[in-house]
């Protein structure tokens, strides 16, 4: 029940289309607040009675946490349920799902690119998914009426949603998501205090990621490290093109090296307003 | 005339203490713009029209225009005139003042810690210096007068001041500045258009100041090539830290450089926010 399993029951409730959502936190401070607040129809006291009587069971917790997760409750599982969760990579969780999980129920990676820098269901909104992508994830063994049935789900809730396999997924977000919040992160511990307080909001932004909560971080850093180092090595490669151009004092490659990134960023940015992605 | 002339001169129109602004710009279809918009009181159709009866000359041009714009108003500036100027970096514009402009007149550098990854007068605002910072930087030989009147000027428009050298100036925003820039140019060039149309607000912003005007911006890099390069080191040295913790699969080291990271900007935000710098 953090900010991002708590925006999905919100989402849930807010559709109403007699979709019941129980939600469940290991923590007993995190389910009062959730009663208190009313982020789903039920909070339930355990895992098992969580999950018991669910259709679709959504995963909302740190990715290392799934294989322990998918072992406690695969015996409480109805025939025929589907697994889900909404983590960053999905390598990791396909694995754990076709070794902890039984035959009798059907494991599908979600990932809804929505979120914030920010973490607590204090943070949670309703409209969290609304004119987001979801990415669902499938194998070769995945079966394709769960994967209907969770396109319906996300697109219930507010997202567009594209389905490919755990590596192209893992390849993918490693270049637009887990090497921009480490060199996000980078860049900070690169800076000293009394140099950064200068700072437009030029810094401000780009730092902007590097204030996601580490404990969910180098979970999803932790499970996707070839493409990250990969991702790293490109970046390293980018930045050390323009020391040579500044060294060299040359104009024209310095030029030509911003230009082709304002030109890509514009395509991007044009792409986005197109599928009124940016809002 | 661009994003930050022009946001000068509509800020002095919006003051209403008296001062005349006269704007120019090399380009004729500019002029003509800026004068059916009403940016300046008066928009002249040469520079030594423009600067003749200044009390300041405020230049917000690509640096790397200072040192010949500097030559070729020296002949028709008044006595006493105060020279100052809006560019990022500040040790090259000291120097090409010293030798270009003569003694009969003195020039400050000021960099106001404003302005977006637009550019034009199109996206010029008389607001733009609310609540921003403005450096002014100084030598040994600058004129404490024309100080003053510049802490004054720049404080009018919205600003806070700090004065400090150009040599400092230019340590500084290598790191809160050129070298963040550098970096989202960077991130973008390694990414492939395929991919990053998956990406969600995350790459946005961490990617935001890239597409900034490349001729604006080589002229930044071009004239802070040391403090740049040893900036670009760091940051290299710091993704290399991510990178062999991550491929060592250490929890522990990933951890802690992504909390030094949360809670160095967590510090910058609280220091921001209290001084009322981000709105």
């Amino acid at each position: 029940m953090g900010l991002l399993g708590s925006s999905v029951t919100l989402a849930i409730l807010r559709s109403s289309r007699g979709i019941k959502a129980v939600g469940y936190s290991h923590r007993d401070q995190t389910r009062q607040k959730a009663r208190k607040i009313g982020v789903a129809d039920v909070i339930a006291d355990d895992p098992a009675e969580c999950v018991a009587q669910a259709d679709v069971v959504i995963l909302a917790t740190p990715i290392c946490t799934f294989e322990t997760i998918f072992e406690q409750i695969a015996p409480e599982l109805k025939d025929g349920a589907i697994i889900t969760d909404v983590g960053s990579t999905k390598s990791m969780p396909h694995k754990w799902a076709a070794n902890k999980l039984g035959k009798n129920v059907h494991y599908v990676g979600s990932h809804p690119i929505a979120g914030s820098e920010h973490s607590g269901l204090e943070f949670a909104r309703d409209d969290l998914f609304s004119g987001s992508r979801c990415i669902l994830t499938k194998n070769a063994r995945t079966d394709s009426s769960a994967i209907e049935t969770l396109k319906d789900f996300w697109k219930l809730v507010g997202c567009s949603v594209s389905v490919m396999t755990p590596a192209e997924h893992d390849k993918i977000f490693a270049t637009v998501s887990h090497v921009p919040h480490i060199t996000a992160a980078a860049l900070v511990n690169a800076s000293r205090d009394d140099h950064v307080k200068y700072s437009g909001k030029g810094f401000i932004d780009t730092t902007r990621v590097s204030s996601g909560p580490e404990n969910v971080w180098s979970d999803i850093l932790m499970t996707n490290p070839a493409n990250i180092a990969r991702g790293i090595d490109r970046v390293i490669k980018e930045l050390t093109k323009f020391r040579d151009a500044i060294t060299s004092d040359s104009q024209t490659k310095i030029e030509k090296l911003l230009q082709n990134a304002r030109m890509k960023r514009a395509k991007l940015i044009e792409y986005k307003m197109r599928n009124k992605e940016l809002i």
